[in-house]
């Protein structure tokens, strides 16, 4: 998938809609993956995230130890595999390969992206504060990535218990928000 | 609207989604609204959701001094007066009358719910270490209202730039996230 450099200024776009991510780390062991659901932009440029990763979660110790990250934002076409990466650990299982997906080259970060995602995120974690009793990490975008021939991304969102949709079409009649 | 309690450990299926809010305060000159994207879940039960609402909006001066709001989730029928509501500050307008909304008491809060949301959030502000660094404030969800003959609500959900799409079909081929 040929991805071209996207503007940090619009990668608030990306992610307001709310869709499902993958979040890739590097662990000591290897690459690792989640699916994540709870997460909020916070600023637009440079473009800040909040999200929040269970402490159960293999990812939580490795993003506390190595603070960088990649948000990968898949679509429709490989939601099995997005679910797939939800319902295991990385604990005892390399989820890139279990599930056919392709690390590749960041430019800022230690992580992989996962190459079959539309678009990629790299982040970096900036603030920690409330870590211990929230989960909550705050995350700095350094660099997007978006494979611009995707001109409608079809993104999945969950709605609880494991049922998902899937973005539906724009609404053409609005009138511009500020 | 008829609407009827809904149990708090399923709030967490109408957010995660990413639909488009209302948020509703009580100001000391009467009920204010304001639209918001840049909200996450936090916590499955009680239900505390991370949302972001800049200063220079009218509301988050309400909210800082009353500590209480009503998170609204409107459907693509109201689609026009959120956006409305978006563009418009409560320091200058009676949003609920600009819009033709209506104002409904609510149990738990002060704030008014609006009525045309089909589902609608009443919540106490319970931490507030973020506000001043990020204008974020964490919300528990204390009572929840669902308007339950509404059976595939298409919520909004914005792609930056005053683009807009809505909720798409389920994905029914999937199997069960734990």
């Amino acid at each position: 998938m040929t991805k071209k450099s996207y503007p940090l200024s619009k990668v608030y776009g990306l992610l307001e809609p709310g869709p499902v991510v993958m979040v890739s780390t590097q662990g000591k062991t290897g690459p690792n993956i989640m699916t994540m659901s709870w997460h909020t932009m916070m600023e637009f440029e440079p473009p800040m995230i909040g999200c929040v990763i269970s402490s159960q979660n293999y990812t939580f110790s490795i993003l506390k130890a190595t603070k960088e990250c990649v948000i990968n934002i898949p679509t429709v076409e490989i939601a099995k595999q997005v679910v797939g990466v939800g319902n295991s650990s990385g604990r005892d299982t390399n989820k890139f390969e279990a599930f056919a997906l392709t690390p590749s080259k960041t430019k800022l970060v230690q992580a992989p992206l996962i190459e079959e995602c539309y678009a990629n995120l790299e982040c970096k974690v900036v603030d920690t504060k409330l870590v211990s009793k929230y989960n909550f990490f705050i995350l700095e975008v350094v660099k997007a990535w978006i494979n611009s021939a995707m001109k409608a991304p079809r993104t999945i969102h969950h709605m609880g218990k494991g049922r998902f949709m899937v973005s539906g079409e724009e609404i053409k009649s609005l009138s511009k928000v500020k």
